[in-house]
């Protein structure tokens, strides 16, 4: 029977699974991740901020999967292909496959300047959130407790590095932590002096939006209270503050917490798809595929989602974004049916719906295309795509009532400083 | 103004708290905890067995009190207590008190076995919730991709320690999980040949309650499919299996995974009590306590909670149960209240409303005094009960929804194993 092998259990390779899982017999599928769960990644930011737990966002990949008996799950990290063998290298065995369907995705890039990492965290796993809810919160409880003005002004300030998606939802949550949730809850400051800063180094916000998007989102961003610095590159990170440049003039943020949201890069994965295959890697190191998202003179190798570089549609590659893996990840699987049955395959194309992105607690930028809006309405819009498109049922309905009642109260129940305790 | 000092946001400090916070401008209180939030604890073993999230069973301390504007809330650890200067020693700081109400609680104890903590952790905190979650859903995974059976075996057996309430509900969670929840998920163990073995020294399950009543809830454990093995000692655990006598044989169960449920010890703090103000502990390490709750000698410390022995009703002392602490702590702040006004207070008296340990999905057993029964209405009182005394509203609709739907779907979706990734 065809054996394809699905490496990475995101948005490409789950919506893979499930397409493929409905071929029953024609195929048997081993799906391996290195997590035993799939992970609603847009939400992640609500994590972070003590909106939602991780659990709310989260389904186990084999409860997603186990109606399709030809799906096996297997938690395990690839650590090596070898395209001769048709085979892939766990830490403790080896597979062979078929076909192989690569979606393991990107991490963070802080630009050769790894350093920054332990003072500047990034956004991309469960652990990853939790650690910022940790800094942020934290920081109050220190801030609560300072000794000196400097001190606790350094406490006060957030910074956050690039201003996509993801630093604009950020920052617009931790402006309402501290703006609004936490506003009684301490006794020796005040919250709404907190300074949030959003530092991007193109010439405005939220970049792949358009231009009247963008301006509509920063005049967001300034309402809740975030200064917005855009044309500002980050030239170091201390555990003490950020120093960025704009204008060629050098500032200085004394701060005690930096996020990072800025770059991304590869999977290690895909260096060893350029060695085995030669294939070509773009600047951030994602596989260059063919129309077919195969790799060059590889039909039997697809590569899927943000660790794709797909460059036939458009000026720009298509964007690392879920609806562009989800629909690789089922264009993937449709492929590999219609080899089974001998047909052909259009190329793939990529049918864009549109892009939204949330600033706090009312308002929202939306480009669908045809229809560009901003304010309450778009936030409505965003809240229920992104809720409807949650794995599992039970998550919809628990995370929808969790965002009514933060809604409502401005509560943020979920604000939990675990792991290491330095209190 | 007389300030009050609490060290501790258990059910002890902070049902003090809230009694204090209701006087007003009479009392000064600050409540003193190493975490951010108050923990439902008698949920936890929900958290560790994939059926709640951390932040449906925590609420922040500053929220819930954030009403009261004589109450702050400091996030740090108490290092140290100078009896003489009535102050509490902070790591960073010092703080002088008029009266100290101490709720420090309990950590386990191994009974001089210290080593056998990494292989068989406790359920204390959120922490050790997230440890033996991941100890039990990775043994899962580790047994789909077991080579032998000998292996596959041990990652399939399951070893409680201990069947107090915390021992028995584990084990019927446990046990649910492997004979329902995970039943169709994996595709080369049968969860179903799991073996869940639950060892307790004494004759018989939850000696707290009666004998007719542990009876019953050892025979819903058998039914659920756990071994019960009582006056069963153990006297070694190591990475690959647990050692223990029964009448003279020594037994050993190879097992990848035993959680501790058996012995507790007391906050370091009540050591600093001993040698400051030369009171008695118990064998556990508690405070013996005066009838009013005060160390004997010292009116202005009243231990509360876990902390305290106190012997003054019934043959043994009080459990280390929460309607206890809630208790003690809502009468060390009408003692305070008392005290400022010149008024006389009665001795503490414990009014026992009953005990109840669920067992399993539709099963619990419960001891109210005048009533004894079990099956599905005392589970259904059992939840109803919990969901109740949930500190904060939002947290009681999600919980209970949470599981209302882990009921009829016996679905269990926290059930991510983060941390450290050992795949």
């Amino acid at each position: 029977m065809h054996h394809v092998v699905i490496v990475g259990g995101g948005f490409g390779g789950l919506y893979a699974a499930k397409q493929l899982g409905r071929l029953g017999n024609a195929v048997r599928v081993t799906l391996i991740d290195k997590r035993n769960f799939h992970l609603f990644q847009p939400l992640l930011y609500q994590v972070a901020t003590g909106g939602l737990s991780p659990g709310d966002i989260a389904s186990p990949l084999r409860a997603v999967l186990n109606r399709y008996k030809n799906i096996s799950v297997i938690q395990g990290e690839v650590l090596d292909i070898c395209v001769a063998d048709k085979t892939v290298v766990l830490k403790d065995g080896e597979m062979t496959y078929d076909t192989l369907i690569l979606g393991a995705g990107v991490s963070h890039s802080y630009f050769g300047n790894d350093q920054w990492q332990k003072f500047a965290p990034g956004l991309k796993t469960v652990e990853d959130a939790l650690d910022i809810r940790h800094r942020v919160f934290n920081a109050f409880e220190k801030a609560e407790r300072a000794t000196n003005d400097a001190e606790r002004d350094a406490w006060m300030t957030f910074v956050l590095v690039g201003a996509g998606p993801t630093g604009v939802e950020l920052a617009g949550a931790v402006a309402e932590l501290a703006f609004a949730t936490l506003v009684k809850d301490f006794r020796h400051i005040d919250t709404q002096k907190a300074k949030i800063i959003l530092l991007e180094g193109a010439d405005r916000v939220l970049p792949p939006f358009v231009e009247k998007l963008s301006a509509k989102a920063q005049k967001s961003l300034e309402h809740l209270g975030v200064q917005v610095h855009t044309r500002a590159m980050v030239t170091d990170i201390q555990a003490d503050g950020v120093v960025y440049k704009q204008e060629d003039t050098e500032h200085k943020i004394a701060t005690r917490t930096v996020l990072w949201a800025a770059g991304m890069k590869a999977s290690p994965l895909s260096e060893v798809i350029k060695r085995e295959t030669g294939a070509e890697l773009d600047r951030q190191g994602r596989v260059v595929v063919d129309p077919d998202l195969s790799v060059p003179g590889y039909a039997d190798i697809l590569v899927i989602g943000d660790l794709a570089c797909f460059k036939h549609q458009g000026e720009r590659p298509l964007p690392g974004v879920a609806p562009v893996a989800m629909q690789m990840g089922r264009y993937a699987a449709q492929l590999i049916r219609n080899r089974i049955r001998g047909r052909e395959s259009k190329p793939f194309h990529y049918v864009d719906k549109g892009n939204l992105a949330v600033i706090g607690r009312n308002a929202a930028v939306a480009d669908l295309g045809f229809l560009k809006f901003s304010g309450f309405f778009a936030w409505f819009a965003w809240v229920f795509i992104h809720i409807a498109y949650l794995i599992e049922y039970d998550n919809r309905l628990l995370v929808l009532f969790q965002w009514a009642w933060n809604y409502v109260t401005r509560k943020k129940g979920a604000r939990l400083i675990t792991g290491k305790v330095d209190a």
